[in-house]
């Protein structure tokens, strides 16, 4: 008997069809002989409903209030679940956030789990039910409902298979698992079996939709096995783990890609101290994104700095820049540029493998490929190239690390 | 400065403009120098909404997920209610039935009060918020979600005021107060100024809608002063309080009506010990709420009993009644009148004036009105009358005791 925790989103649970859909699905896990812990989310719409029931009511509304308002939409749905679990048989017990023992800390609207006492869930687990307990919330040590933000409740679920020792967390969702590469681009990407903590991080921060940097470093830091599989077959997905030493032997796991990047070019900076940071300040206190950073020294002996960022803070860049630089040289110069797209390779086996920039940059040489800015991380190498041209250099690294065929 | 308690109903929040007023209403009770705590209900309709998808998804809900799942409709309200005070410029706070420290005991969808700790109540007061409490629920000490059932939203804010010592607790409601009869039926029927706790607890209890018995019983418990007033406009309404000396003047508080009434009366029994307590058992287990009932011996020696019950009941009546009757008698019958009304007259002045009965009869028999069967307590007195005639009967008894001119 394994103690499972299974986490299904908001699409999963959003109709009363597919509340019983998942209910089924529980009680086959269930009947297998497991013990289950679902965590679920707010029926999809319920969230982006109330939001707009609280901006129609007031322009800003307070983020202690918003969590008051949202977290019902997880509630209701626990209550759903656990009653169509009821209705086929199933002894079954709905369980909120507060209720779950998690603790959060940091700002409203965008917790973060401090602590979990799970004794209300492993009270029920000894009395043999299935739980159903409420994704993307807590609450403060001093009793204030809390949300978690983004990703919150594949966040809630890790960290509560953490807290209660499972054997498994199964993040179900609309993909199959992690691929090496999207399969809408590159037509012969594999799925992983598995992959590790660090990798999944890279490919998390380069545009890989499939899971928020967060909880997987929830995750690795607490040392949770998790699989991403499909809510709608049993197929098996992808393991994320820390890594082995097997794992070494593939050069590269997977490629992402992540589109509509600008970058922002500034010129005529004296090479002098503090003067990066004046610069990256000012854009940090515009909550600008960066993503690439690239400092050098020109030829004119002035320091040119280069970043990327999505395409959308291009704008508000701009207008946070002007000031700095004007203050910091009259010869300072914005250079913009848009329409530009990312590709990262990630694989731990770059640690102990050589060659792997060249295989690279090679096979987009070959495609005619011009590359931009270069970044390398100890198991990343990112490069920006023409937006048009992102899909043609997916398939053409990927064919060149051969990722669509079995590692031996 | 008066620390006031306030509650509307799931009318009074109904819909974004309406919690816009409600704001509105609670500012100016604020700026005219008061501490205000809004006790508020789901917003009309939301609970009815949530309900239904319960039912759609299993014909038996089992009410423990009920409560988890109907409390998430005052949540949402409190947290807009709140949203819309903050867009006015009054700080605010939303505040659960747990936050409260509602602590509960009972059944779940039926909770009773058991505690209040009012700690963090108490402490955003002391930073000078405006309070905005979600009525109707709590939880159990063992930290489930309880719904206090019907009318819990007035009960949580009498239970409120008692917790937090409040000056005032107002119930705002779709009437200006408690008349002395229903003003659709009696045209001059006179708003009370104020009315005794056990008058209302007889008022209640014989048909009058404006409050659940409860909540006047624990208003009575804990001595909480409360007033029933209009939530549309600012008139005073009437004061529930314990009674004094001045009360007793008035012979007749007000009068209420009950219709749809039937009448079960059982014959042939032999008057033995033991005959009655099988009778009303079968009907209590049934659970069918009785209203009068009158027991004695017809002429030939048999004890005949009567009830009266909601004419709803009267099936379900005769069918608990039929095993037990013919285990007790081969010579049981029972005989059935439906189409009946009951008139109460309530008045702690009853106590101390004589000849209260006979007027009331002498009112009845000259408007040509039969009395069916007659009950009383020590505060009032209640007929039964042909439904038809119930409405010229109210007339003519609030005639007979004055009850439209102020008493001297």
């Amino acid at each position: 008997m394994a103690l499972i925790v299974q986490k299904y989103g908001g699409t999963s649970v959003g109709s009363l069809d597919r509340i019983r859909n998942v209910a089924a699905r529980l009680k086959k896990t269930r009947d297998e002989g497991n013990q289950v812990v679902a965590v679920v989310s707010a029926m999809s719409g319920v969230t982006d409903g109330l939001l707009k029931m609280a901006h129609e009511l007031t322009s800003q509304p307070s983020e202690r209030e918003l969590d008051v308002l949202v977290s019902t939409g997880e509630q209701q749905s626990i209550a759903l679940v656990a009653m169509a679990l009821q209705d086929i048989g199933v002894p079954a017990a709905s369980i909120t956030g507060r209720q779950a023992g998690i603790y959060t800390k940091g700002s409203h609207t965008r917790g973060r789990i401090a602590d979990i006492d799970p004794s209300m869930m492993n009270a029920f687990l000894a009395e043999g039910k299935t739980l159903v307990v409420a994704g993307f919330q807590g609450v403060t040590p001093e009793g204030m409902i809390h949300t978690l933000g983004r990703g919150g409740s594949d966040l809630t679920a890790i960290a509560i298979a953490a807290a209660i020792k499972a054997d498994v967390c199964q993040i179900l969702t609309d993909v199959d698992g992690v691929y090496t590469c999207d399969p809408r681009i590159v037509p012969n990407a594999r799925k992983l079996p598995e992959i590790s903590y660090d990798e999944m991080l890279e490919m998390a921060s380069s545009g890989s939709k499939v899971m928020q940097s967060r909880s997987v470093e929830f995750a690795k830091k607490y040392g949770v096995v998790f699989e991403v599989r499909s809510s709608l077959n049993s197929n098996p997905g992808t393991l994320v783990l820390e890594e082995h030493p097997a794992m070494e032997n593939v050069v590269i796991r997977g490629i992402s890609i992540e589109r509509s990047q600008s970058r922002v070019t500034v010129t005529g900076i004296p090479d002098e101290p503090g003067m990066s940071a004046a610069i990256l300040g000012a854009l940090a206190e515009a909550e600008i994104n960066l993503d690439m950073i690239i400092s050098n020294i020109a030829n004119d002996g002035y320091a040119r700095h280069s970043f990327t960022m999505h395409s959308n803070d291009l704008g508000k860049a701009q207008a946070a820049l002007k000031p700095v630089l004007e203050k910091l040289s009259s010869n300072a110069k914005i250079e913009t540029e848009s329409g530009i797209a990312k590709l990262s390779a990630v694989g731990i086996g770059m640690r102990s493998h050589s060659g792997v920039a060249a295989t690279m940059f090679k096979a987009l040489g070959d495609a005619g490929i011009n590359i931009g800015m270069i970044s390398t991380s100890e198991i990343k190498i990112a490069v920006t190239v023409d937006e048009r041209s992102i899909e043609e250099a997916a398939r053409a690294v990927h064919d060149a690390f051969h990722l669509d065929k079995e590692p031996v």
